[in-house]
């Protein structure tokens, strides 16, 4: 163990900031971390809009579903997975450029650890994060505010800034759970699951004075048992990603 | 700037190991630090495949396009976006589980953050990574490999080891590039990239006694102007994903 890994391990989302900006230094640093991490082939295929306006930021806190630690923190980024980039430089050495899932992926997963990066930069220097997906909420919306070009998608915000409040860390699925060795186990991950949940329905328990009872698989069908953010496909299609 | 974004901004890519195995303390501290990272709505939609078996680790090598790293290396983790996790829970409820592109995203950004924490414990750790999106190569091959089931996918694999090389950091495209205050800025963007170009194309004369002539535009045209993995979709759609 060392101090940076005690770092990731003491991760909690904060969703509550001081009004405090981010300097210019602590941004850059940031930002720079995040430009650090790997890339598929170096396509570095993500742009960050770091949103500093305070009318664009209250806006976005809405579109994310009321999300007020969007508007009151320090920085909101948000992270795109980018092609248009990709494509102008196919297209400027006049070739025609070709897109599909794995393209999607690449570059989904590149604003991913670019992010993570961020986020663990910021986490090091004192600073509490939380991301927000709610940005998927209303994808057509936030891409018109921040005047995204076709090829350009936000996947997430990051919002990072001075903690005003203290979280207990959450539980995670026993490490056997997630993690298999050399094949996939699947009796080994239910029982895992199984003990999550009860894990998970003390943990809810006392942090609600017994008014909660429930659990992780409880909480994840009431999510799955309907289609969320059904409006993701067409939107993507209507932004120029071809998902074959 | 402090160690952590020290140690973020030092990152490279290794692609030669010592044959040393990764012991168990290290393994469990860089899963565990996977498992710290941020997850949509805690969702967990990843499993960490180890792959420690030398047959294993030979035929994956072969499959991700002949990269003896992912063969001979300490420790070589294939991350997947997981679905079936969630699909069980849903069910076990008396659901009816419900997927779609939003998932889809969400299992993939959930496997890259775990990822992008595994790699930089194992940098604080003294090991070097590097990513291996070659597993998509012949993803069918992996999953029957691994025995994954319906609803995972391999989003790329991940090879840890004690480094046996020292290479330069590559640099990145220049932080106006990628980095836009409150709205996308297009014209800052090609600025940025034609900057880039040149830097680029100095750094691989240098590095090739002058025998390489290009840059990054030229290399990303030549990788865009023919499709890449176009199987990817009809795998994911074989494997039970519903990209609608």
């Amino acid at each position: 163990m060392n101090e940076v890994i005690e770092l990731l391990l003491n991760h909690r989302s904060v969703r509550r900031f001081k009004d405090i900006t981010l300097s210019e230094e602590q941004t850059e640093a940031i930002i720079s971390a995040a430009q650090a991490a790997s890339t598929s082939s170096n396509v570095q295929a993500y742009t960050i809009i770091g949103v500093t306006d305070p009318g664009k930021r209250q806006v976005l806190a809405g579109l994310a579903g009321n999300q007020s630690y969007v508007e009151h923190t320090g920085l909101f980024l948000v992270f795109c997975a980018d092609l248009s980039r990709l494509k102008e430089a196919t297209e400027q050495q006049g070739e025609t450029f070709h897109q599909n899932t794995e393209s999607f992926v690449v570059a989904t997963v590149d604003a991913a650890l670019a992010a993570q990066n961020a986020a663990i930069a910021a986490e090091s220097l004192g600073l509490g994060i939380c991301y927000i997906g709610g940005i998927r909420n209303k994808p057509q919306e936030v891409s018109e505010l921040l005047e995204l070009p076709e090829l350009v998608y936000p996947v997430f915000g990051l919002t990072i800034g001075v903690p005003d409040q203290e979280n207990a860390l959450r539980p995670r699925l026993p490490q056997h759970t997630v993690y298999h060795e050399n094949s996939y186990k699947r009796e080994q991950s239910r029982q895992g699951v199984a003990e999550y949940d009860e894990a998970m329905e003390r943990y809810y328990k006392e942090r609600t004075q017994g008014r909660t009872i429930t659990n992780w698989s409880k909480g994840i069908a009431d999510k799955y048992r309907q289609p969320g953010r059904a409006h993701l496909r067409p939107f993507l299609e209507n932004r120029g990603f071809r998902l074959e």
